[in-house]
């Protein structure tokens, strides 16, 4: 039985998680969790899941739960998402909450030398020297849960991983991937909303549209795997059924395929380095999709990849800015605020006047992050 | 520095295992090995590889040969491919000939642990539970040279075996795959060994024209990775760049994929379980390719595929009935001396005629194999 704590549990990520909780109740346990403000949810998760500790975003709901629960522990706030992912009880984190408020808690976990299962984009993407070296430090083991990343560590098993010679991320292209730049002026919150193939968060579906996911996926793969950026390809594979793959140097490529169901690679992560069943789940019939296509990235077109790899050569702060000016702009998008394409001039604007910091501690971090936003709402007004 | 023996060298396999060997000098050497009549081609290969020991088919090529290389120990015919197969010297034997009689060989060189590195299909197909039973009593590894078999491998590597669910080997469909029935009536000699993908010997490319290639292999990966034939698919992928695949209970495929290139199954084989870097070999390009397809195989259509699965379904001797008839048939057509169809005609006739012997020993395989082909011949008077 692995006990585990869950950041982030009302996410797309978190209900998929419990699925597989739900699944292997023989196998997985939740002892701790965190949610945001959604505390219907909050209650049924506590009330199926039994949970010991909880922890919501704003005190008055810690307040009003505990009246309800009074067998569980109650906690909020940063400090919540940090007593969450600290539980003594659980062994392993998955941290799935959005942002930079994960960071801490996933510093702290490993400090705990908890297994940290990591979906939470900016531990890697702003901290990853700080992550992949206190994990060294402390024996954590460092799992990934993206389809990607889970697919290159899977392609991974049993080689020696001085014999990769390239990681070759897939992309799908996002909701707009068959539009020019010219039609890409006026396309509107719902469109972009509208992924082909994977069903995600608003957020994470609109870095698909833009390719900052996969710029962030690139930056996590070079920290998660310590590969040089030009060794890091992006290949569109529009139907996302092969999820990454590991090319080693005797030319032979390893992939995983499969279904777009995250659910496998959460699962992976949780059972790891076994496998389990999944029964019900769809499996993947290749005859009837017929067809996989893949084809070259155009910097040109996608560029906030192109940002991507030019802030993960540099390193240091400048990735801080490029992700916190992505959420901004990103969320300024979504709020109707700004055109689709201003989300990339938004982020070239503030990589360019940035002064980069090399190895910056999280202090550093937290307030480069926190001035960038401040930054990036100014310019909306 | 690993220490070969190897049988077949002047083969198609035979050839670009000498490659392989030329590539990695400072790893691999040949020290002893095993042609056939191609004398010229076996001075070439002694001149070269300075071999200790070399066996020909003939006793009287043997015989020229000491003359001329005195400080090296010929043999020949069946007992030389024993004696090659059993060198003191060689640690690993790759055996590549064709046809039953690399069996001795095979089992010989397992009783004196050598690591095999397994072309010869004969080997698996018509005494695979005498030469896994063997194999396992005297703990010498199975190594799998074929391209699939050798993706499945890869595929397998740091994965717990009984987690497996499901093995797909893909088929090119070979030289005719696009062809009805109808259209594969009066097929030329010619014709038939213009295969799509992959530069192989004549008696391989026939076999992959009818897809009994496949149908051996389906058995050969029955008894190597000890799978119920009802979980081993085969897929019609017709660019040949996944060499096959492992669908594991959480619905992950692992595949593995590459350049129809002989020679990285090959140097894996030898290299196992470390990989070595192939420089100037051409690395794998999928935007270049574009597209995968995929289709499901129609046992109508490619009605050797069939034959396959029913012999390995039942076991013994009509393994041994179906190989030889299909060798002798294509051994016919390849002279002119029957149709193309005709090949499947006369293995259905010979699998029905036969009683099977479940369990043969090599004795008895042995004499199944000469009856079976003794009786193609009859019938074809």
């Amino acid at each position: 039985m692995k006990s585990i704590s869950l950041l982030g549990a009302t996410g797309s990520i978190g209900l998929q998680t419990l699925d597989i909780v739900r699944e292997h109740a023989d196998e997985f346990e939740i002892v701790a969790f965190a949610a945001g403000k959604n505390i219907e949810k909050t209650k049924d998760i506590i009330r199926e899941f039994k949970p010991k500790l909880v922890s919501v975003q704003l005190e008055k709901d810690a307040y009003t739960l505990s009246k309800e629960f009074s067998h569980i522990d109650f906690t909020y706030g940063t400090k919540g998402l940090v007593d969450v992912a600290t539980f003594s009880e659980a062994t392993v984190l998955l941290n799935a909450v959005l942002g930079s408020i994960g960071l801490e808690a996933t510093l702290a976990a490993i400090r705990e030398k908890k297994a940290i299962a990591i979906a939470n984009k900016e531990t890697l993407v702003t901290a990853g020297h700080l992550v992949m070296s206190e994990a060294k430090k402390y024996g954590a083991p460092i799992l990934p849960v993206d389809s990607e990343h889970s697919a290159l560590w899977q392609s991974m098993q049993g080689e020696n991983r001085k014999s990769i010679s390239r990681l070759i991320l897939t992309a799908s292209g996002g909701s707009f991937r068959d539009k020019t730049r010219k039609e890409l002026e006026n396309v509107t919150i719902k469109e972009a909303l509208n992924h082909p193939n994977w069903s995600m968060g608003a957020k994470i579906t609109i870095d698909s549209a833009t390719l900052m996911n996969k710029g962030l996926e690139v930056i996590e793969a070079a920290v998660l795997y310590d590969m040089p950026y030009d060794k890091i390809d992006v290949l569109i594979h529009r139907e996302s059924i092969i999820h990454s793959m590991v090319e080693y140097h005797d030319t032979s490529i390893m992939a995983q395929l499969g279904t777009p169901d995250m659910r496998t690679p959460i699962q992976y992560a949780l059972s790891y380095p076994e496998r389990l069943p999944r029964l019900a789940a769809e499996r993947l019939d290749l005859a009837k999709i017929g067809q996989l296509h893949f084809e070259n990235v155009d910097l040109n077109r996608f560029r906030c990849l192109d940002f991507a790899y030019q802030a993960g050569k540099m390193g240091g702060t400048i990735l801080t800015v490029m992700n916190a000016a992505n959420e901004a702009a990103v969320g300024a998008f979504l709020q109707g605020e700004i055109k689709f394409l201003e989300i990339e001039d938004i982020i070239e604007k503030m990589m360019n006047d940035h002064m980069n910091i090399q190895h910056p501690d999280l202090e550093t971090i937290l307030h480069v992050d926190k001035e960038t936003r401040k930054t990036v709402q100014s310019m909306l007004k």
